[in-house]
């Protein structure tokens, strides 16, 4: 099953024309979930030729406009299109105001009905699930509230060794029990353990979106094994006492993260237009943790 | 002097990267001003390297989001860049309102002092003038109130032929009298007329931006011989009647009023995304008004 990250926007409040502010798309299966969505995002989507039709869920981290600007230009783009279908937009508190502000000062287009979900972004907890995923917030450290979101690949029901139906002459009761994870116990007496009926299960995929944090060593703990972390990287090392002071992390920090939370991957975004040259980013994070990328606007990774 | 539009957006509703949504900079000497912002301004600004910092005034045609959802990104990022000039925004009813709800979301950065100056829509009149322009609404027929803006350099002081001054032996008060146009009469009782003391005026030049409108016949008289109009042309004359339905116009319609008004040269825009090839556009308005130009994103255009 397809599980694939897309990133739309990559830099931090100064958006350019080469990197936008944050946007994402996750995509799991037939379905896709937005995650933040700064000013822009609605021409990355047609740039990227990604189908919001497939979105039902838009996750915001936090409401600075370089996370949350793009989102009424979307939403009202969609009604103009005429979608019908709902739309759940997750945020800490506030979202929903400004957003029906945006709406109501323009076109009273019919629009698609909207779920605000208003997350604490003070807490670690399941917010969300569908039969696809199951989504966590992530409490963070920034100016304002603010969380991340960890989806999670929902265990599936197991798959048969289809040849040990014909062995152990099973029938569907005893088939749909051992899809389960139960082990059987034959009418001649025999127990069979669940292994011996069943494929071996793949582990469920995690991607976690860290944005807009300041240094949390805690986080690691919640982000532990991930197949992919996205992590903040606004600052260098250099500048570690800048990123204390306005709540975001160093490309080193990121990647001390990744390392203490022995994921296979990191993503590095939000840039500041500070610096000129991001190939120092990369470096800073690779002596750390050396599996680390940067994010591009347009990226896919395969999580 | 210096005058000089630069488009920044030229795309109706659903932007693309090639063609954000209406945003244009007019230059006049040495001061700027902003047209419409739609979402997005903030990075064909800093893509085609235009500041802020000579801009001070920002005219808003109407509160559909393809106009206006880029102005909070502009505002909290002049914040964020430690801006505390002044600037007064002009549209009608309603945009502080929104503005101030996008605002509020975000961080407190102190911000500088933002004046919201409500227009009404529906009269032609002078709403705002400086140094060196005055700037008159032009009352247009859409689906929510909507104001172009008539841009018209301000007459300037005459200059005097120099050598008059020697000539008739001119004193300060009677210089100052014939750069405003006065004749003079001298203490000898001759009466010299102005046109013998001060050199010809260069007639002042006008810019008028008409943006989001059904066909006005009677907007030509508003705009008569301007140097350079900008009119909206959503559709081709085939979709007329959905022109007609939705308040635009056609390029055709649009090339009607440039010819009607005598204007110099005619700027279309605000395409529908609806058309794969903009170029018959341009067929459509060269055949009734030839001085035609397609309007694109970063291109200058001097009045």
């Amino acid at each position: 099953m397809q599980f694939e990250l897309q990133l739309l926007g990559t830099n931090a409040a100064f958006p350019t024309l080469a990197r936008f502010s944050t946007a994402q798309v996750l995509t799991v299966g037939n379905r896709s979930y937005m995650i933040d969505c700064g000013e822009g995002a609605i021409i990355r989507l047609q740039q990227y030729k990604v189908s919001m039709r497939k979105v039902s869920q838009i996750f915001i981290s936090h409401l600075h406009g370089d996370h949350c600007f793009g989102l009424a230009g979307i939403l009202s783009s969609l009604a103009l299109g005429g979608r019908t279908a709902p739309m759940q937009i997750f945020s800490p508190p506030g979202l929903k105001e400004m957003i029906i502000a945006q709406l109501n000062v323009i076109d009273a287009y019919e629009p698609f009905p909207m779920q605000f979900i208003v997350v604490d972004p003070t807490e670690h907890q399941l917010i969300f699930q569908d039969e696809t995923v199951e989504v966590f917030t992530l409490p963070l450290v920034h100016r304002v509230p603010c969380t991340g979101y960890l989806f999670r690949e929902r265990q599936r029901r197991l798959k048969m060794q289809k040849e040990k139906i014909q062995i152990y002459q099973l029938d569907l009761p005893q088939i749909l029990a051992a899809k389960k994870g139960e082990d059987l116990l034959l009418p001649d007496g025999r127990l069979i353990p669940n292994t011996e009926l069943t494929r071996e299960q793949i582990p469920p995929r995690a991607y976690a979106f860290c944005s807009d944090t300041a240094f949390l060593p805690q986080l690691a703990s919640w982000v532990q094994d991930v197949d992919l972390l996205y992590h903040e990287s606004t600052f260098l090392n250099a500048d570690a006492q800048k990123a204390t002071d306005t709540g975001h992390s160093t490309a080193g920090q990121a990647a001390t993260i990744a390392a203490a939370a022995n994921v296979k991957k990191l993503v590095l975004g939000h840039f500041s237009a500070r610096y000129p040259d991001l190939g120092v980013f990369l470096e800073e994070a690779q002596a750390v943790f050396p599996n680390t990328v940067m994010g591009e606007d347009g990226m896919k990774i395969p999580v």
